[in-house]
C-alpha cells in the first residue's frame, strides 16, 4: 500500500474552501482531517464529525510528547490536529487534508516537510466581500473585520507552495487534483518502480 | 504575456516519448525544441524541423558565449540545444518541451533550475524490449544495445523530479498536463495576482 500524501489546505474566510472540499471528497481516496479541540461541545456537535472532544489533559500531553501537529489556542480553548489519525489514514493509502489556518499549517510544514501546501484565493478582495455580504448571516463590523484579517492572511500565502486562484470552483477543483496527480509522481515517492521496472 | 515554462523530457528510446508528445503538442500552448546540428543535412532534412543546421564556427561560437543550453559530441558531429529560441518562445508565452538525452538534460538543469523535468519510464524492460522488436526495424544486436542503453538510463532517472510510467498514452498524456497544469500553479510563477487580488 502507498503512503497517501498530506495537504496542506488554507486561505481566508469566504474564498470557497468548502465548496471545493465537497467536490474534492466525492473520490474516497481523500479524507479530511478532524480538528481537535478542549472546547466542550454544543448540543449540536457530533464527536469526530464535527471536531474530537479531547480533555484538557490529554491534549496537553499530545503537545509535550510532540504528538500534535500543530495547535493554538482561541478564546481560552485549545484547537489542533492530533497526528496519531492523519499517520493512520495516510499509512491506509489516503489522502489527508488538512483544512486549517496560515498559523497552523507553518507549524506542520515545519514538522512535515513533505506535505503539499495549497492556498486558495478569491479572484479580488472585493469579489471576497461580496461573498461575505452574500452570506447575509454577518453583521458589517463582522465583514470588515474578515475582510481585514483575509488581507493578513493572503500576504502570508508566499508560504504555500501552490496558489489557486478560485475564478469557478470548477477550475479550482481541477488545479487541485491536477496538484494532487502531479505530486504523486514525484520522483521521490516512486523510487520503488525504479527497480521494479528493471528486474521485469 | 506570461512566460512560458521549461519543461526537460526524457525516457528510453522506444518508450514513447514520441507518441505523448503528439497529443501534448496537439495544443499549441506547447513547442517542441528543435535540435541544432553540425552534421550535414541529408536530403531528406528540412532545416529547422528535423534540426537547425549550424556550421561548426557557429556552433561552437555559441559554446562559447554559453547561448546553448546544452550540448554533446556524436560521431564527430555536436548536437545541441541554443538558447535563442527556447527563450523567445517561452518570452511569447510557450511552454517549451526539450526532448533531449540524460547527459543533455543534467546541464539544463545546472543552467536553468527552474527547468522541469520528466522521465517517461517503460512499465517493464521486457515490455520495452517488446515494443522494440515489434518495430520490425532494428537487428537483435542493435535491439540488445538498446535495452542495456536503456537499462543505464533508467538508472539516471533519480535526477528528475517526476516520473511517468507509460502504461498507456492516455494515463502518461494526463500526468503530463497535471504536472503542468501543477507546475503553472506554484507560489514562484504566480507572486504577482497576490498584489493584484489586494488591489481590487
Amino acid at each position: 500500500m502507498k503512503k497517501g500524501l498530506l495537504i496542506i489546505f488554507s486561505g481566508p474566510s469566504g474564498c470557497g474552501k468548502g465548496t471545493v472540499l465537497k467536490e474534492i471528497l466525492q473520490d474516497d481516496s481523500f479524507y479530511l482531517s478532524v480538528s481537535a479541540t478542549t472546547r466542550p461541545p454544543r448540543p449540536t456537535d457530533i464527536d469526530g464529525v464535527d471536531y474530537r472532544f479531547l480533555s484538557i489533559d490529554d491534549f496537553q500531553q499530545r503537545i509535550d510528547s510532540n504528538a500534535m501537529l500543530e495547535y493554538a489556542e482561541f478564546c481560552g480553548n485549545l484547537y489542533g490536529t492530533p497526528a496519531d489519525m492523519v499517520d493512520k489514514m495516510r499509512a491506509e493509502g489516503k489522502n489527508v487534508i488538512l483544512e486549517i489556518e496560515v498559523e497552523g499549517a507553518l507549524q506542520v510544514m515545519k514538522k512535515c516537510p513533505d506535505a503539499i501546501s495549497i492556498f486558495l484565493l478569491p479572484p479580488s478582495l472585493s469579489e471576497l466581500e461580496r461573498r461575505l455580504r452574500n452570506r447575509g448571516t454577518e453583521s458589517e463590523e463582522v465583514i470588515r473585520k474578515r475582510i481585514q484579517r483575509a488581507e493578513e492572511e493572503i500576504k502570508l500565502a508566499y508560504h504555500y507552495r501552490y496558489l489557486i486562484v478560485n475564478q469557478t470552483v470548477d477550475t479550482a477543483v481541477e488545479d487541485f487534483r491536477a496538484i494532487i496527480r502531479a505530486e504523486s509522481r514525484t520522483y521521490h515517492l516512486n523510487q520503488e518502480i525504479i527497480g521494479e521496472i528493471l528486474s521485469c
